[in-house]
């Protein structure tokens, strides 16, 4: 099975996206709804609950663990993946960076997301990484340099996750983080964290339409396909029933109420189950 | 010594009104800063945090608990006294209404906090139990039927968590959540989070001068300085040597940084440890 782990709800956002292009692939999704939220906590502890929620995944059967929580894939992935070097465990920013770098006109990239995926600034490494293979001076729109700003704007999930999406409040604040994006001219903007989709119309119209916006979860929904297409070896291994199986460490009436906010559509009482993760 | 839970940096606005009138005292005090905030979790898993800080404060020695968080209050504080009778653990709720009620003129009375704590109804009911306690028919103020009026902002601690004390935002999304609270024409005004004393200036001037506003962390520490002279036995097992040490389940780095801020004061690094309490 494929497990999906997740700090909370907000990566139920990328479970919408994978159901939408893969649907047959039965999932296993752990949200740690008991300590969520993540992105203000230190790499230690951040780490520390990411490797008890993946390796639970795997104990209940998982045979690939996609991250899609862009703070515990800052700020855990490579540990893991190289503290469990036989587990295959995917994150976020790859296949989002992916995205950016292909899309991307001139190179312009801003990156927004919460303070702990802001602050260790992986994404940027990641850009910096990857910008070489992207590289065809042949090409008009070739970017030999790309110029990286990154904000990050840590009152957003509180206010997505109270519903104030079109609230003039959610309005001037989004305005205040935007503002150091729109005067760096970026060309292509990476939602570097899995709430923000609900507020992608917002940042269209904030940004202008010359700006493209990388939905992070939709990109690593997208690449995780062409992975599998590339790993036949891999992908044989994986249960095709369309089950999908949601853990939570906190209550399963609360997981199932804002769950279903999330993942878009209703998400029935005996598919969710409390799980001890510690 | 006294232990002092909350769950996370909150809290330290109840020290810093503790140690102000009662600096004497030796005092532990927790946070659990790895799963802060409460304030959306389920009853369950609160209690579930709650009990495991507060025996941890008692394993480190100390003789009676303090809980500063208003939402571990109304969730977990009756669940714990019942079933640890023999231990002295007293919450933040029972001093704020004997309070309100000791300065309300017309009893009516405001309550604003998390949702964890307005969806508990316990500071509506604890209202209700001591009101007959403070009626006194021959006075001109005499309050027999309190009416009683609450509201849920869970906006306002990431807002302070940000810093934004000062932001139109801030003040617009006060506004609006203070809306209900003026209509119902409040004279005491209860603020239920040991956040919200920051934005105590914001509160008054939107409430006017003719509303009471409590903090719940001064009453909380006045009120337990007539407990500790009422029960001479309890006061003279406690330590009075003006210690302070403080525990947090993540990073002591981050929580001396936070940590300040909300104490009012720096907190020397040697006074700080990562205790595990799961």
């Amino acid at each position: 099975m494929i497990g999906i782990f997740d700090s909370g709800f907000g990566g139920l956002t990328m479970v919408r996206e994978w159901l939408k292009i893969s649907p047959e692939y039965d999932v296993l999704f752990l949200g740690d709804s008991a300590r969520t939220p993540y992105g203000n906590r230190s790499i230690t502890t951040i780490t520390e609950f990411t490797e008890q929620g993946v390796l639970s995944l795997f104990a209940q059967g998982a045979k690939v663990v996609l991250i899609a929580c862009n703070t515990a894939s800052s700020d855990a992935l490579r540990y893991l993946q190289s503290k469990y070097p036989e587990k295959k465990i995917l994150g976020v920013l790859v296949p989002a960076v992916e995205e950016a770098l292909e899309k991307t006109r001139f190179g312009r990239i801003g990156i927004i997301g919460t303070r702990g995926t802001i602050a260790s600034n992986n994404y940027t490494q990641e850009i910096q990484k990857r910008i070489s293979k992207f590289y065809n001076p042949s090409e008009k729109r070739a970017v030999k340099e790309p110029v990286i700003t990154s904000v990050s704007a840590p009152l957003l999930v509180p206010l997505i996750e109270e519903g104030w999406i079109k609230k003039p409040e959610t309005r001037m604040i989004l305005k205040k983080y935007l503002f150091p994006l729109k005067h760096a001219h970026i060309d292509t903007l990476i939602l570097a964290c899995t709430h923000y989709p609900f507020l992608e119309q917002e940042f269209q119209k904030k940004m202008g339409k010359q700006c493209t916006i990388i939905n992070s979860g939709a990109a690593q929904a997208r690449k995780f396909r062409d992975y599998l297409q590339q790993h036949p070896e891999i992908e044989k291994n994986l249960s095709k029933k369309g089950l999908r199986q949601f853990y939570t460490t906190d209550s399963p009436d609360r997981f199932r109420e804002l769950g279903s906010v999330f993942l878009g559509k209703k998400i029935g009482k005996h598919s969710i189950e409390k799980l001890e993760i510690e």
